[in-house]
Protein backbone atom coordinates (compact mmCIF):
# COMPACT_ATOMS: atom_id res chain seq x y z
CA UNK A 1 0.00 0.00 0.00
CA UNK A 2 1.45 3.47 -1.16
CA UNK A 3 2.19 5.72 2.18
CA UNK A 4 -0.72 8.20 0.89
CA UNK A 5 -3.77 7.25 0.07
CA UNK A 6 -6.28 9.91 -1.45
CA UNK A 7 -10.12 9.51 -1.64
CA UNK A 8 -11.45 10.83 -4.76
CA UNK A 9 -12.30 10.77 -8.46
CA UNK A 10 -10.75 12.65 -11.97
CA UNK A 11 -13.73 14.52 -11.77
CA UNK A 12 -13.31 16.01 -8.81
CA UNK A 13 -11.48 19.51 -8.79
CA UNK A 14 -11.11 19.67 -5.05
CA UNK A 15 -9.76 16.13 -5.40
CA UNK A 16 -7.78 16.86 -8.08
CA UNK A 17 -5.81 19.69 -5.94
CA UNK A 18 -4.88 17.15 -3.55
CA UNK A 19 -3.94 14.41 -6.12
CA UNK A 20 -1.59 17.28 -8.30
CA UNK A 21 -0.31 18.28 -4.87
CA UNK A 22 1.21 14.79 -4.22
CA UNK A 23 2.39 14.35 -7.83
CA UNK A 24 3.98 17.84 -7.76
CA UNK A 25 5.93 16.53 -4.58
CA UNK A 26 6.60 13.00 -5.83
CA UNK A 27 5.02 11.43 -2.80
CA UNK A 28 4.36 7.69 -2.54
CA UNK A 29 0.69 7.97 -3.35
CA UNK A 30 -2.42 6.35 -4.58
CA UNK A 31 -5.70 7.27 -5.79
CA UNK A 32 -9.13 5.82 -4.12
CA UNK A 33 -11.86 5.60 -6.13
CA UNK A 34 -14.95 7.06 -4.66
CA UNK A 35 -18.53 6.51 -6.72
CA UNK A 36 -19.15 9.68 -6.15
CA UNK A 37 -21.85 10.13 -8.89
CA UNK A 38 -23.70 6.90 -7.81
CA UNK A 39 -24.03 8.39 -4.06
CA UNK A 40 -21.01 6.68 -2.02
CA UNK A 41 -20.29 9.95 -0.67
CA UNK A 42 -23.79 9.59 0.95
CA UNK A 43 -23.36 6.50 2.25
CA UNK A 44 -23.20 5.34 6.40
CA UNK A 45 -20.22 3.46 5.58
CA UNK A 46 -18.46 6.82 4.02
CA UNK A 47 -19.75 8.91 6.69
CA UNK A 48 -18.48 6.90 9.47
CA UNK A 49 -15.53 5.60 8.08
CA UNK A 50 -13.79 8.10 5.73
CA UNK A 51 -15.53 11.79 5.85
CA UNK A 52 -19.08 12.41 7.97
CA UNK A 53 -19.68 15.42 6.19
CA UNK A 54 -19.74 12.97 2.87
CA UNK A 55 -16.96 15.27 0.52
CA UNK A 56 -14.22 14.41 -1.48
CA UNK A 57 -11.20 14.47 -1.18
CA UNK A 58 -9.96 12.69 1.61
CA UNK A 59 -6.11 12.43 3.07
CA UNK A 60 -5.40 8.78 4.18
CA UNK A 61 -1.76 8.98 6.25
CA UNK A 62 -0.19 7.90 9.06
CA UNK A 63 -3.38 6.61 10.84
CA UNK A 64 -4.85 10.59 9.86
CA UNK A 65 -7.63 10.93 7.51
CA UNK A 66 -7.78 14.39 7.06
CA UNK A 67 -10.73 16.71 4.37
CA UNK A 68 -10.87 19.75 2.74
CA UNK A 69 -8.60 20.42 0.39
CA UNK A 70 -7.24 22.96 2.22
CA UNK A 71 -6.07 21.40 4.94
CA UNK A 72 -4.74 18.57 2.61
CA UNK A 73 -2.61 20.74 1.07
CA UNK A 74 -1.04 22.40 4.29
CA UNK A 75 -0.47 19.62 6.00
CA UNK A 76 1.40 18.12 2.91
CA UNK A 77 3.48 21.24 2.31
CA UNK A 78 4.45 20.85 6.56
CA UNK A 79 5.37 17.05 5.66
CA UNK A 80 7.49 17.95 2.80
CA UNK A 81 8.53 21.38 2.99
CA UNK A 82 7.49 22.43 -0.28
CA UNK A 83 4.74 24.96 -1.64
CA UNK A 84 4.33 26.27 1.38
CA UNK A 85 4.95 30.39 3.37
CA UNK A 86 8.20 31.82 3.65
CA UNK A 87 7.25 33.35 6.98
CA UNK A 88 3.57 33.94 9.34
CA UNK A 89 2.71 37.11 6.75
CA UNK A 90 2.95 35.10 3.75
CA UNK A 91 0.95 32.22 5.36
CA UNK A 92 -1.84 34.31 5.99
CA UNK A 93 -1.79 35.41 2.48
CA UNK A 94 -1.72 31.79 1.27
CA UNK A 95 -4.67 30.98 3.29
CA UNK A 96 -6.35 34.25 2.61
CA UNK A 97 -6.23 33.26 -1.13
CA UNK A 98 -7.08 29.47 -0.40
CA UNK A 99 -10.01 30.92 1.71
CA UNK A 100 -11.03 32.67 -2.00
CA UNK A 101 -10.96 30.10 -3.42
CA UNK A 102 -13.27 27.69 -1.49
CA UNK A 103 -15.89 31.08 -1.38
CA UNK A 104 -16.06 32.41 -4.30
CA UNK A 105 -13.29 30.97 -7.29
CA UNK A 106 -14.16 27.12 -7.16
CA UNK A 107 -17.12 26.83 -5.21
CA UNK A 108 -19.29 29.08 -8.24
CA UNK A 109 -17.13 27.28 -10.90
CA UNK A 110 -17.27 23.54 -9.82
CA UNK A 111 -21.32 23.91 -9.55
CA UNK A 112 -21.41 25.54 -12.74
CA UNK A 113 -19.57 23.14 -14.81
CA UNK A 114 -20.92 20.48 -13.15
CA UNK A 115 -24.79 21.48 -14.30
CA UNK A 116 -23.88 22.82 -17.35
CA UNK A 117 -20.63 20.49 -18.73
CA UNK A 118 -21.31 17.27 -16.90
CA UNK A 119 -25.24 16.81 -16.48
CA UNK A 120 -26.13 19.51 -19.28
CA UNK A 121 -28.76 21.13 -17.91
CA UNK A 122 -28.65 23.86 -20.50
CA UNK A 123 -28.40 27.22 -19.61
CA UNK A 124 -30.73 28.07 -16.17
CA UNK A 125 -31.70 31.09 -13.75
CA UNK A 126 -28.88 28.61 -11.85
CA UNK A 127 -26.56 28.30 -14.36
CA UNK A 128 -26.34 32.33 -15.59
CA UNK A 129 -26.26 33.00 -12.00
CA UNK A 130 -23.15 30.91 -10.94
CA UNK A 131 -21.01 31.75 -14.50
CA UNK A 132 -22.22 35.33 -13.12
CA UNK A 133 -20.58 34.46 -9.70
CA UNK A 134 -17.08 32.61 -11.57
CA UNK A 135 -16.72 35.84 -13.97
CA UNK A 136 -16.56 38.49 -11.22
CA UNK A 137 -14.01 35.85 -9.04
CA UNK A 138 -11.84 35.31 -12.65
CA UNK A 139 -11.76 39.29 -13.00
CA UNK A 140 -10.44 39.31 -9.70
CA UNK A 141 -7.83 36.73 -10.23
CA UNK A 142 -6.88 38.18 -14.10
CA UNK A 143 -5.87 41.66 -11.96
CA UNK A 144 -4.15 40.05 -9.40
CA UNK A 145 -2.39 37.88 -11.59
CA UNK A 146 -0.99 41.51 -14.25
CA UNK A 147 2.85 41.68 -13.86
CA UNK A 148 3.23 38.12 -11.00
CA UNK A 149 3.66 34.79 -11.93
CA UNK A 150 2.24 33.19 -9.67
CA UNK A 151 -0.45 33.88 -6.64
CA UNK A 152 1.45 34.63 -3.75
CA UNK A 153 5.15 35.34 -3.71
CA UNK A 154 7.26 34.64 -6.60
CA UNK A 155 7.09 31.03 -6.80
CA UNK A 156 4.34 28.28 -7.19
CA UNK A 157 2.60 27.99 -4.03
CA UNK A 158 -0.04 25.83 -2.28
CA UNK A 159 -2.58 28.66 -3.35
CA UNK A 160 -1.85 28.06 -7.13
CA UNK A 161 -2.29 24.44 -6.44
CA UNK A 162 -5.77 24.81 -4.70
CA UNK A 163 -6.78 27.70 -7.43
CA UNK A 164 -6.14 25.72 -10.79
CA UNK A 165 -8.08 22.52 -9.49
CA UNK A 166 -11.52 23.35 -11.90
CA UNK A 167 -9.21 25.22 -14.66
CA UNK A 168 -7.84 21.77 -16.41
CA UNK A 169 -11.38 19.94 -17.41
CA UNK A 170 -12.55 20.19 -20.77
CA UNK A 171 -16.07 20.28 -19.95
CA UNK A 172 -17.98 23.38 -21.40
CA UNK A 173 -19.04 26.30 -18.48
CA UNK A 174 -19.96 29.09 -21.25
CA UNK A 175 -17.12 31.19 -20.23
CA UNK A 176 -14.59 32.55 -22.67
CA UNK A 177 -11.60 32.05 -21.03
CA UNK A 178 -9.55 33.67 -23.94
CA UNK A 179 -10.80 36.56 -22.17
CA UNK A 180 -8.36 36.52 -19.63
CA UNK A 181 -5.08 36.08 -21.14
CA UNK A 182 -2.99 36.24 -17.11
CA UNK A 183 -4.98 33.25 -16.33
CA UNK A 184 -4.20 31.17 -18.97
CA UNK A 185 -0.91 32.07 -18.57
CA UNK A 186 -0.46 31.18 -15.11
CA UNK A 187 -2.26 27.96 -15.65
CA UNK A 188 0.14 26.93 -18.47
CA UNK A 189 3.03 28.01 -16.41
CA UNK A 190 1.27 25.94 -13.40
CA UNK A 191 1.09 23.17 -15.63
CA UNK A 192 5.18 23.22 -16.72
CA UNK A 193 5.87 22.51 -13.12
CA UNK A 194 7.58 18.63 -13.25
CA UNK A 195 5.31 15.84 -11.86
CA UNK A 196 2.06 18.33 -13.45
CA UNK A 197 -0.71 15.73 -14.75
CA UNK A 198 -4.02 16.12 -15.72
CA UNK A 199 -7.27 15.32 -13.43
CA UNK A 200 -7.93 12.69 -16.29
CA UNK A 201 -4.61 10.86 -15.68
CA UNK A 202 -4.39 11.09 -11.96
CA UNK A 203 -7.70 9.44 -10.86
CA UNK A 204 -10.01 7.20 -12.04
CA UNK A 205 -13.28 8.94 -13.78
CA UNK A 206 -16.67 8.21 -12.41
CA UNK A 207 -19.55 10.57 -14.45
CA UNK A 208 -21.91 7.73 -15.54
CA UNK A 209 -20.73 7.10 -19.50
CA UNK A 210 -17.54 8.69 -18.82
CA UNK B 1 -7.44 55.72 17.46
CA UNK B 2 -8.71 51.84 18.95
CA UNK B 3 -5.89 49.37 18.70
CA UNK B 4 -8.17 47.39 16.12
CA UNK B 5 -10.33 48.38 13.30
CA UNK B 6 -12.33 46.66 11.43
CA UNK B 7 -13.87 47.34 8.00
CA UNK B 8 -17.45 46.26 7.92
CA UNK B 9 -20.84 47.31 8.01
CA UNK B 10 -24.06 45.57 10.33
CA UNK B 11 -25.35 43.14 7.43
CA UNK B 12 -22.12 41.62 6.60
CA UNK B 13 -22.14 37.89 8.37
CA UNK B 14 -18.32 37.69 7.11
CA UNK B 15 -18.02 41.08 9.04
CA UNK B 16 -19.65 40.12 12.39
CA UNK B 17 -17.47 37.06 12.60
CA UNK B 18 -15.03 38.99 12.94
CA UNK B 19 -15.93 42.03 15.07
CA UNK B 20 -17.63 39.41 17.37
CA UNK B 21 -14.05 37.22 18.06
CA UNK B 22 -12.89 40.93 18.65
CA UNK B 23 -15.56 41.54 21.27
CA UNK B 24 -15.54 38.18 22.91
CA UNK B 25 -11.33 38.50 23.48
CA UNK B 26 -12.61 42.11 25.00
CA UNK B 27 -10.10 43.84 22.51
CA UNK B 28 -9.87 47.30 22.10
CA UNK B 29 -11.80 47.86 18.51
CA UNK B 30 -13.70 50.04 16.44
CA UNK B 31 -15.57 49.60 13.63
CA UNK B 32 -15.24 51.65 10.07
CA UNK B 33 -18.20 51.55 8.07
CA UNK B 34 -18.37 50.45 4.71
CA UNK B 35 -21.22 51.55 2.34
CA UNK B 36 -20.83 48.13 1.05
CA UNK B 37 -24.53 48.56 -0.74
CA UNK B 38 -23.83 51.30 -2.34
CA UNK B 39 -20.60 49.94 -3.90
CA UNK B 40 -17.86 51.53 -2.10
CA UNK B 41 -16.33 47.82 -2.41
CA UNK B 42 -15.92 48.60 -6.01
CA UNK B 43 -14.31 51.63 -5.99
CA UNK B 44 -10.19 52.02 -6.95
CA UNK B 45 -9.98 53.84 -3.55
CA UNK B 46 -11.27 50.72 -1.82
CA UNK B 47 -9.50 48.36 -3.78
CA UNK B 48 -6.21 50.33 -4.16
CA UNK B 49 -6.12 51.10 0.25
CA UNK B 50 -8.06 48.60 1.65
CA UNK B 51 -8.18 45.25 -0.11
CA UNK B 52 -7.61 44.27 -3.81
CA UNK B 53 -10.76 41.50 -3.87
CA UNK B 54 -13.13 44.42 -2.72
CA UNK B 55 -14.42 42.35 0.04
CA UNK B 56 -15.34 42.91 3.76
CA UNK B 57 -14.66 42.61 6.38
CA UNK B 58 -10.95 43.56 6.45
CA UNK B 59 -9.16 44.28 10.07
CA UNK B 60 -6.63 46.70 10.42
CA UNK B 61 -4.20 46.45 12.90
CA UNK B 62 -0.13 47.15 14.00
CA UNK B 63 0.74 48.00 10.07
CA UNK B 64 -1.34 44.93 8.83
CA UNK B 65 -4.72 45.00 6.92
CA UNK B 66 -5.82 41.51 6.68
CA UNK B 67 -8.58 40.67 4.65
CA UNK B 68 -11.03 37.12 4.64
CA UNK B 69 -13.06 36.17 8.22
CA UNK B 70 -10.69 32.67 8.63
CA UNK B 71 -7.87 34.71 8.37
CA UNK B 72 -8.37 37.23 11.09
CA UNK B 73 -10.03 34.71 13.24
CA UNK B 74 -6.74 33.02 13.21
CA UNK B 75 -4.82 36.27 13.40
CA UNK B 76 -6.54 37.14 16.82
CA UNK B 77 -6.96 33.71 17.97
CA UNK B 78 -2.49 34.19 17.38
CA UNK B 79 -2.82 37.60 19.31
CA UNK B 80 -4.81 36.61 22.07
CA UNK B 81 -4.11 33.41 22.92
CA UNK B 82 -7.90 32.64 22.87
CA UNK B 83 -10.28 30.30 21.13
CA UNK B 84 -7.27 28.56 18.98
CA UNK B 85 -6.63 25.10 18.98
CA UNK B 86 -5.10 23.30 21.70
CA UNK B 87 -2.41 21.08 18.89
CA UNK B 88 -1.81 20.68 15.67
CA UNK B 89 -4.33 18.09 14.85
CA UNK B 90 -6.99 20.64 16.49
CA UNK B 91 -5.97 23.06 14.09
CA UNK B 92 -6.61 21.07 10.99
CA UNK B 93 -10.06 20.21 12.71
CA UNK B 94 -10.86 24.11 13.01
CA UNK B 95 -9.39 24.60 9.84
CA UNK B 96 -11.65 21.73 8.24
CA UNK B 97 -14.71 23.87 9.84
CA UNK B 98 -13.92 27.37 8.89
CA UNK B 99 -13.28 26.05 5.31
CA UNK B 100 -16.80 23.96 5.22
CA UNK B 101 -18.36 27.08 6.62
CA UNK B 102 -16.67 29.37 3.88
CA UNK B 103 -17.29 26.77 1.37
CA UNK B 104 -20.81 25.22 1.94
CA UNK B 105 -21.96 26.94 5.14
CA UNK B 106 -21.96 30.63 5.01
CA UNK B 107 -21.72 31.02 1.80
CA UNK B 108 -25.18 29.83 -0.04
CA UNK B 109 -26.50 31.13 3.29
CA UNK B 110 -25.37 34.79 2.76
CA UNK B 111 -26.49 34.72 -0.97
CA UNK B 112 -29.90 33.06 0.14
CA UNK B 113 -30.66 36.08 3.29
CA UNK B 114 -29.33 38.65 0.76
CA UNK B 115 -31.71 37.97 -1.96
CA UNK B 116 -34.57 36.55 -0.57
CA UNK B 117 -34.13 38.40 3.24
CA UNK B 118 -32.73 41.65 2.11
CA UNK B 119 -33.51 42.35 -1.64
CA UNK B 120 -37.07 40.71 -1.44
CA UNK B 121 -36.73 38.81 -4.83
CA UNK B 122 -39.30 36.17 -3.53
CA UNK B 123 -38.60 33.07 -4.84
CA UNK B 124 -37.04 32.47 -7.71
CA UNK B 125 -34.65 29.08 -9.24
CA UNK B 126 -31.50 30.85 -8.00
CA UNK B 127 -32.74 30.95 -4.02
CA UNK B 128 -34.76 27.09 -4.45
CA UNK B 129 -31.02 26.57 -5.11
CA UNK B 130 -29.61 28.28 -2.58
CA UNK B 131 -31.95 26.91 0.47
CA UNK B 132 -31.28 23.50 -0.97
CA UNK B 133 -27.67 23.91 -0.49
CA UNK B 134 -27.98 25.68 2.64
CA UNK B 135 -30.29 22.68 3.93
CA UNK B 136 -27.97 20.39 2.86
CA UNK B 137 -24.98 21.76 5.11
CA UNK B 138 -27.54 22.42 8.00
CA UNK B 139 -28.32 19.04 8.11
CA UNK B 140 -24.53 18.35 8.48
CA UNK B 141 -24.03 20.51 11.26
CA UNK B 142 -27.52 19.12 13.11
CA UNK B 143 -26.06 15.85 13.20
CA UNK B 144 -22.46 16.89 13.68
CA UNK B 145 -24.04 18.77 16.85
CA UNK B 146 -25.82 15.61 18.01
CA UNK B 147 -23.89 14.78 21.96
CA UNK B 148 -21.47 18.41 21.13
CA UNK B 149 -21.86 21.60 23.22
CA UNK B 150 -19.54 23.13 20.82
CA UNK B 151 -17.84 22.27 17.04
CA UNK B 152 -14.51 21.12 18.05
CA UNK B 153 -13.60 19.97 21.25
CA UNK B 154 -15.99 20.98 24.43
CA UNK B 155 -15.47 24.52 24.53
CA UNK B 156 -15.75 27.47 21.75
CA UNK B 157 -13.33 27.78 18.97
CA UNK B 158 -12.81 30.15 16.52
CA UNK B 159 -14.47 27.16 14.36
CA UNK B 160 -17.74 28.27 16.28
CA UNK B 161 -17.22 32.17 15.73
CA UNK B 162 -16.84 31.50 11.78
CA UNK B 163 -20.02 29.71 11.50
CA UNK B 164 -22.65 31.63 13.80
CA UNK B 165 -21.71 34.39 11.02
CA UNK B 166 -24.93 34.61 9.61
CA UNK B 167 -27.10 32.55 12.04
CA UNK B 168 -28.38 35.65 13.99
CA UNK B 169 -29.81 37.72 11.76
CA UNK B 170 -33.89 38.43 11.68
CA UNK B 171 -33.98 38.68 7.98
CA UNK B 172 -36.22 35.75 6.49
CA UNK B 173 -34.51 32.97 4.66
CA UNK B 174 -37.53 30.61 3.94
CA UNK B 175 -35.97 28.15 6.47
CA UNK B 176 -37.75 26.87 8.89
CA UNK B 177 -35.19 26.98 12.05
CA UNK B 178 -37.29 25.10 14.30
CA UNK B 179 -36.27 22.13 12.41
CA UNK B 180 -32.48 22.21 13.76
CA UNK B 181 -32.85 21.95 17.36
CA UNK B 182 -29.22 20.94 17.94
CA UNK B 183 -28.24 24.43 16.02
CA UNK B 184 -30.49 26.09 17.64
CA UNK B 185 -28.99 25.12 21.36
CA UNK B 186 -25.70 25.58 19.94
CA UNK B 187 -26.39 29.54 18.94
CA UNK B 188 -27.53 30.00 22.05
CA UNK B 189 -24.72 28.17 24.01
CA UNK B 190 -22.33 31.15 21.68
CA UNK B 191 -24.67 33.61 22.52
CA UNK B 192 -24.49 33.03 26.02
CA UNK B 193 -20.14 33.70 26.14
CA UNK B 194 -19.54 36.70 27.76
CA UNK B 195 -18.79 39.41 25.40
CA UNK B 196 -21.28 38.29 22.77
CA UNK B 197 -23.52 41.15 21.69
CA UNK B 198 -25.97 41.00 18.03
CA UNK B 199 -24.30 42.58 14.56
CA UNK B 200 -26.85 45.41 14.56
CA UNK B 201 -25.25 46.15 17.76
CA UNK B 202 -22.15 45.63 16.70
CA UNK B 203 -21.66 47.61 13.30
CA UNK B 204 -23.46 50.45 11.65
CA UNK B 205 -26.15 49.21 9.17
CA UNK B 206 -25.94 50.20 5.29
CA UNK B 207 -28.92 48.09 3.60
CA UNK B 208 -30.48 51.17 2.30
CA UNK B 209 -33.85 52.25 4.41
CA UNK B 210 -32.48 49.90 7.71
Amino acid sequence: MAEYRLFGMGESGNAYKAALMLNLCGLDWEPVFVDFFNGEGRTDKFRDDVNELGEIPVLDHAGRKLSQSGVILHYLAEQTGKFGAADPDEAREIWRWILFDNHKFTSHLATLRFMFGLQKTGETPVTEFLRGRTMGAFGLVEKHLDGRNFIVGNRATIADISMVGYLYFPEETGIDRAAFPNINAWTARVAALPGWAHPYDLMRRGFPGA
